[in-house]
């Protein structure tokens, strides 16, 4: 096992009918802000709870919040908040509108320019935020317990993350009932999601890290019990009780702790949603597979691991057994209704160029658990995704 | 899933090595008292290097902190505390110096009678306690993340717990080498008590809880893997390291956030211990396999899904699997060197009144995942440890 810190201060507040406990876990004086995204959570009267539960505290609403939300609207936000001194912020949505309540906590307080500051210069200069909470509505990112955001400056194309102890929700209410409405594309993207995450702090190569393994593969398992009749039937609570539990875990830090990870498939992936529009799952989805296959040398005795624990792949060589886990890992991708392939979103051979062109201009070739993932090995990912 | 609050502040410092960390850890201004238990601490050198680690800061030493710390011990460190104006905490043990220093913390700053206010009355009127940090030697309890302690008054013979969020550790250290030197004794009542914390939270009836069983069942996993050849080889570090790591994630709130529990086992053995001065642990291996038997029609799902994933039993029909399994777990306890019947720490028949009499006084009538389990049938629980 490798050394490691591990820190995690999130409150999570599990299960139906929890969004009243936010009368309990903001302060009784506190000036709210409430953000979320599109109108789902207006029309489904998710927003309406939250401001009933807030009681007689004073709080404002701020919609609007972009899937890979927008720095400029996110600094209408913190303009908001400055105006009308407010000092509480509460996300209400999935990874997109909690990563952009994350940036806002840490804007405020900015003296200099936010962008340069936090994500520029990854928030080593930000000493304070303002504390939030949030209600999550959909699984996938994690974001509701990990300290990470991801902010789009749309004008310049820059998609840049931060990570800073400073943006840890206070809590996260996790009330599974919440994901009931969501459109099954945004379900199976998350399963997508999650099971990546899982993915890329597990499948390295061996440190003994006997607990991180099985609890990495634990997830996994839950995960493909789960998510076929959890697309079926996304209002049953139990399947979606452990979907919404799994993909929280699958990335606050703890599966990740003391092992070598490897996000070549994200770094890769963020290329393809920059030039070719693809969700975010969907280009993992096209990249993990790919990605097993062409570092199934390094990676060969977790994949084994992998075949046997996770699939119950135990017959033939070692070779066919890690084919047909990746194959079995694709074939999951499918059965969520997520495509694999580039040309099953019209990408062609001749695209590949820009994507590795792009990867060099962001200093995207040293990727994978061994940096050895170079522009050569990324382009020989992308062409076994055609 | 039932409703669940998961809240776990502690930072973990993993690895050989790390307690050089501490000068980032405790404030600058810090004036410490570093408490530890026998003389092991300072004799094999982790005191000194503590101190080492605390660079310029004023510290202070409090040592003689007994296995199922004394409320008298404790009150001389309160003391010195005071005396000295000392304000920040470091406990250099196992469970009980762990456990003691939790109590102190919260003991400073009350302002009424401590064994009063933190035991009897739980802690519900303490505010404030004075920050502190651990460095693991004697994985066990699970105590260095989590917000538990039990502390005994030998002269009434009381022992209370109290649970306060004010008292979790702000940071723990696992170093795996510094348990290289416990005692077999201490080594293999560790595998016992972590092993027995698991199944507390497992071992009752499913409610598809599917990460939590999970969990659990690979911490169960890691424990049957490393136990029998930790016990052969305390200065291996990747064993070591893998039973650190799971004996404190058998009790750091995660495994039992959203399920049944069962914690009999541990309250019918500590009247074992307070009446007839058994290990802590001893008393766990003997009750358990009889709480597994007496029990078994209610724990009937999960033991059978515990003989399968656990110990790989799917033959037979499920009375055969389920004595399997019950075997199986006292075998693991004999193995591991602790005796798991009453006869063998020459407890007779007739000294079973007392303890039924004893848990009565203690109102522990009523104990198990349904309340079910009163006087009668612990009466049953014992008999069948004999």
């Amino acid at each position: 096992m490798n050394n490691f810190n591990f820190f995690n201060p999130t409150r999570i507040v599990f299960g139906e009918g929890q969004i009243k406990e936010i009368d309990q876990l903001v302060p009784k004086d506190a000036r709210v802000l409430i953000l979320f995204g599109g109108q789902s959570a207006k029309k489904h009267g998710t927003v309406d709870e939250v401001t009933a539960a807030l009681n007689s505290r004073y709080s404002e609403e701020f919609g609007g919040i972009e899937a890979n939300p927008s720095y400029t609207t996110l600094m209408r936000a913190v303009a908001q908040i400055k105006d009308n001194k407010l000092d509480y912020l509460l996300a209400v949505g999935g990874g997109s509108v909690i990563d952009g309540t994350k940036f806002i906590a840490a804007a405020v307080n900015c003296e200099g320019d936010p962008w340069q500051e936090i994500l520029v210069n990854s928030a080593k200069d930000i000493h304070t935020a303002l504390p939030f909470g949030s209600v999550l509505t959909l699984p996938a990112t994690g974001s509701e317990m990990n300290a990470n955001s991801v902010v789009t400056r749309y004008q310049t194309k820059e998609k840049l993350a931060f990570k800073s102890p400073l943006v840890y929700p206070e809590f996260s209410i996790l009330d599974p009932t919440k994901a009931y409405t969501l459109p099954p594309r945004q379900l199976a993207n998350g399963i997508v999601d999650a099971y990546t995450h899982i993915m890329e702090q597990y499948l390295t190569y061996p440190v003994d890290a006997k607990v991180q393994d099985r609890f990495a593969e634990g997830l996994l398992l839950t995960l493909i019990e789960t998510g076929p009749e959890l697309l079926e039937k996304p209002t049953d609570y139990t399947l979606q009780s452990n979907f919404m539990w799994t993909a929280t875990l699958a990335l606050n830090g703890l599966i990740g702790a003391g092992v070598p990870q490897d996000w070549a498939t994200h770094m890769i992936g963020h290329e393809l949603t920059a030039l070719h529009g693809l969700d975010h799952a969907q280009t993992l989805a096209i990249i993990l597979p790919s990605i097993m296959q062409e570092q199934r040398e390094h990676k060969h005795d977790k994949l084994l691991q992998y075949a046997e624990r996770v699939w119950n792949i135990t017959d033939g060589d070692d070779d066919s057994r890690i084919d047909m886990a990746i194959t079995k890992t694709r074939d999951f991708f499918e059965q969520m209704g997520v495509k694999t392939r580039l040309s099953d979103y019209q990408i062609p051979a001749d695209a590949i160029p820009t994507m590795i062109k792009q990867l060099g201009e962001h200093g995207l070739n040293q990727l994978g658990e061994h940096g050895d993932v170079d522009l050569d090995k990324s382009r020989k990912v992308l062409e076994a995704s055609l």
